[in-house]
């Protein structure tokens, strides 16, 4: 249903384009997501983007992106005599990043020229359309926090898993008895722990907010939260995904390096990726990092079907996080938390292009009932992760501003 | 010339297979290095690879490992009614890591099924021909170092620049006033800092090591050490890196996630690398790091390119280390070191495959010059990662070993 509404919206805006005869600037830029030395793909000021495959006899290529003149979703590319394929987007996409596929020949491949990001259980292209507050993740000479990687032995999956933790930039030069609160932040349907610090630039923007003094320094740490069902196609909680996100579910194949550490196995159901979460990397990231390792400095947030973790895990193990945050991942509403006492701040977001009125209407619900709430909804994105770029910024300053 | 009596050498294997008839057993499981999921790529117990691509209206699919029945490098596949592309390498390969690529109707493409890793300065598809002694590097149930991912400025290059740093399982249970030795470990042409993490499985080699009381713990860096030369297609130095290492040379297009960080800048030639490593990197982690920061503790290594600027480095800069490493990266010989009491120890190595009189003749003229000195041959590997990840088990403890 999102989907088909989508695709009519995409399908308006492109007649629309057409009657309008809008003029597509050429100036066009290789997007910041490309490969060293790749000049495609390119993006230009109105978020359009461009495309070249090398594939001399090819018979035909098509990219997943915006959508092509045949009102099919995706954009066809045209062979040149040089045996180059060229095309660029028919409709303007959303500012932020995009993952997205080339089919060629009826097989699905990633895009030789741009880097690949784990989204849709497999390592997808992906492509950046500056976004007006990119500043936000911009790469600044300021101090940088690191992003650990850490390797923790689960005994109820009986699998080594992998986590990555951001520390801020004092962590190493604070006095040794100095402790931070901590934030769980769980990834999307089909993606993993890499996806909040490399197409989220999570660490970059807590760099910029803690060297702006907005907020007080934290720990983020993101593990793999897929489970068996999110791995069937089509499978686990993910709304709007589909259609928000142009080409991004249900793909075949995956590339991408994943650093040193196991592929990531799924986990049997938001249980069992409860007491992994709960009762294995909370004790091993409080006994190895110098944290505030109680409820009073412990946050939960996910995006999308790591919101709906969220909202699980935090309502079942009350003793263990004081701020919730969900992501284009649902709402809370005040019957499903009896003691107030439990929870401090409660954040809630999405796209203008998801649901907008369910976060607004839950957020007023929250706040009538006594709860510290805070709705945002990011202007003109979608189920994708500028939005939670954005909401990220927020929820920090939200959590622990000055 | 190296490729050319390495494609002989294979030729020859190859032919040898025919008329020896060897039978291919049929025991094909799938590559360690595949994505989450995927069957193919696939490896069987002597070596031999099979891959399987769905590209239904495809011409053409080749495979660059192996050798075609036709005396070409690399693998034809062929179409099946079911429009998905199968075949097998004629000749086994080498045991240890592989890059690869597809060549699909004349394109550049990864593989879908499989993880890609940096090397030739683009995101390329990996493959695993399990080792005899792959224990090395498996992921046992031990202490783990953390892998971090650090973003220093270079002020030489007006560049945000990263590296990873592994700490070792008791860097943080230690008392705040233990401090470690480094190695500074460097890549080889066309790859990036990813590279021993990623393929070279530097920390897990490190983990099971100390965990097994081999070694006494100690930090390794990794950073990006790239030069404008080495940029050129073809250019850079490496020797024997095109012919040893099957369709690894030269290729278009790049692909892979680079982790939240700038991509690779090349840098303008070795002399502006060492300013970067000497005077910027170096004191960026002896002052974020529990380091030993002095030359008695310090270490630098290198494969291939690598090793070539190891051997500039530790001869311009002798103040800063006193343990040098070359991995399948040229040799030292006694007229080059005037004061033998600059350094400690030396590590020469290479794969049988490459030049071993070249290293054992290094070792003998080093060790009759009085240097202290430990030459080693990796057996059956060529200019390959099982060859590094050899050199750096054994490397490590020769340097500091219990």
């Amino acid at each position: 249903m999102r989907k088909i509404s989508v695709l009519f919206a995409a399908l308006f805006a492109a007649v629309f384009c057409f009657a309008q005869n809008v003029e597509i600037k050429e100036d066009f830029v290789p997007s910041s997501k490309n490969q060293p030395g790749q000049q495609y793909p390119m993006v230009n000021s109105q978020g359009y983007a461009r495309f070249r495959v090398n594939a001399p006899q090819a018979q035909e290529i098509r990219v997943s992106l915006g959508l092509g003149a045949d009102g099919r979703a995706g954009t066809q590319l045209v062979k040149g005599e040089d045996g180059v394929w060229t095309g660029t987007t028919s409709v303007p996409l959303d500012e932020g990043f995009h993952y997205y596929r080339l089919t060629v020949d009826g097989g699905s491949f990633n895009d030789p020229g741009a880097k690949n990001y784990y989204g849709s259980t497999r390592w997808e292209s992906g492509i950046e359309v500056p976004a007006k507050d990119a500043s936000i993740y911009e790469e600044r000479n300021v101090p940088h926090g690191f992003v650990q990687q850490i390797l923790f032995w689960s005994e109820s999956t009986n699998t080594l898993r992998r986590a990555f933790v951001y520390t801020p930039p004092t962590y190493y030069s604070d006095r040794p008895d100095v402790r931070y609160p901590v934030l769980y932040l769980q990834h999307g349907w089909g993606e993993d722990e890499t996806a909040w610090m490399n197409q989220g630039h999570a660490n970059l923007i807590m760099d910029n907010l803690i060297a702006e003094g907005k907020i007080k320094p934290f720990i983020i740490v993101c593990t793999y939260g897929m489970t068996n069902e999110g791995f069937r196609p089509g499978g686990g909680a993910r709304p709007g995904g589909a259609g928000a996100r142009p080409g991004g579910a249900g793909a075949a194949g995956a590339q991408g390096a994943q650093a040193q550490a196991p592929a990531p196995r799924p986990i049997g159901g938001v249980e069992a990726f409860q007491t992994v979460l709960c009762d294995e990397l909370i004790p091993y990231v409080d006994s190895h990092f110098r944290t505030l390792a109680n409820k009073d400095n412990r946050a939960m947030a996910g995006l999308s079907m790591g919101g709906m973790e969220t909202h699980t895990i935090t309502l079942a193990r009350p003793e263990l996080f004081s701020y919730y945050g969900l992501l284009s991942g649902g709402q809370y509403n005040p019957s499903q938390i009896q003691d107030k006492g439990q929870v401090k701040k409660i954040f809630m977001s999405c796209g203008s292009k998801e649901n907008p009125d369910g976060i607004n209407n839950a957020t007023k619900a929250m706040k009538d009932a006594g709860f510290d709430v805070m709705g945002y909804v990011s202007e003109g994105t979608a189920h994708e992760f500028q939005t939670w770029r954005r909401s990220l910024y927020h929820m920090a300053q939200f959590f622990w501003g000055n």
